[in-house]
């Protein structure tokens, strides 16, 4: 694991995907579902359900992205997957209201527990943005309730495409008025990185074994292609030398 | 003045114009044109000056817009403008390093001193956003500096167009995922207030009567079309009940 802070190429902005980079997406909305089930349908698994959901959700924009569409909204797709998955699961009784709870779930979404110390000792020395897939609606809403110190939002939403769209990382790095090696992209999921990589910005991978729940399958492998690899935020706070 | 917090159609969320209403730019930049000019030209009025760079900023967004161009970077149109004034006022002495110095300045405006505790006030009770025309990497600079404890910051640079636009307002009402009615512009400038409120924003305009320096000419005088009519960010506060 190399350096990321020698000389001329330090960065001095961090971009941070959202979603099972910064929060336990999957604890938040598997208790939701759990909650608004009530216990109607104790055979469901509920946690596994959450991961198809995420899977769908992946899905659906690969699928967007090759029908040539750029942007659809985030809360569209969640909510479209949802219905599709209660069908195969045989589950009907779910109302509008239900379905419709269940999937702001997503815009609710609770931080890992490094994330706000991490983020407050980063602030000090970087300026702090996000770079996620999600709607800006949905990450102002997870970063108010959770109280994420970012110095700004960006989204998808606003370069109208998704990662690992070119882009969307271009976009960032004019609106922070930086170059990309100035940048460094955080994220734990490594075809986040490698995009941002590709187009010159320093990359930093979390490990988020937990990211799909207990037994989830994840890649926390760490790679020598990326310039940091951590365990979480103190560590990457302290490996940048916050 | 009528109360803006009356039930169905109170705001939850506040958008912020930035320079002049949260920032004392002309204390900032007069300071720094005078610490450069360092005593070499001791017959310049440099608060005079910064209110003719001021007024050649709005001048250039009105061209820009005439000629129905829709964006361009804000710290090229005061750089530009800069040039000129200097030729105008015979200084031929500042050097590029001197001008661009002096420019920066625009990305360093210091927030007028109710602004943090009002801001810190009204962010338990509302979302908060800057709308702003000024680049996004000035707003995120300024805001740092000073910090100011937005949710999110969304400028014209986002929208591709300047206010009073309607796509700039527009687009702030799709970030935040709310009705216009939902949302609150604030601004110590009647024409920003005025396009917000066309659209059917909420209105609070904050007098700045220092906005130009000691004995500026600015317009500080309440009306009745505004929701809300206020002296500083902590009367705003009161009067949303926070």
């Amino acid at each position: 694991m190399s350096s990321a802070i020698d000389g001329e190429s330090a960065p001095t902005a961090l971009l941070f995907d959202v979603q099972g980079t910064a929060t336990d997406f999957h604890s938040t909305v598997r208790e939701e579902a759990q909650r608004i089930d009530a216990g109607r349908h104790p055979d469901v698994d509920w946690a596994g359900f959450v991961t198809r959901w995420r899977d769908s959700y992946f899905a659906a924009l690969n699928a967007a992205a090759s029908a040539g569409t750029t942007w659809v909204r985030v809360h569209s797709v969640y909510r479209r997957a949802l219905d599709t998955l209660l069908d195969e699961d045989g589950i009907t009784d779910f109302s509008d209201t239900d379905r419709e709870e269940l999937t702001v779930a997503w815009q609710r979404q609770a931080p890992w527990p490094d994330v706000v110390p991490g983020l407050t000792r980063l602030k000090r020395t970087f300026t702090l943005a996000t770079l996620s897939n999600a709607d800006v609606s949905a990450v102002v809403s997870i970063s108010k309730r959770a109280g994420l110190p970012w110095d700004a939002i960006f989204t998808a939403e606003m370069a109208g495409a998704f990662k690992p769209d070119p882009a969307v990382y271009h976009m960032a790095a004019t609106y922070l008025g930086r170059r990309p090696a100035e940048i460094m992209m955080v994220a734990s999921h490594k075809y986040d990185l490698r995009a941002a990589g590709r187009l010159g910005f320093r990359t930093a991978f979390v490990a988020r074994p937990l990211e799909l729940g207990a037994g989830g399958r994840v890649d926390v492998r760490y790679e020598e292609e990326f310039d940091i690899n951590a365990s979480d935020f103190l560590e990457l706070a302290d490996r940048l030398g916050c």
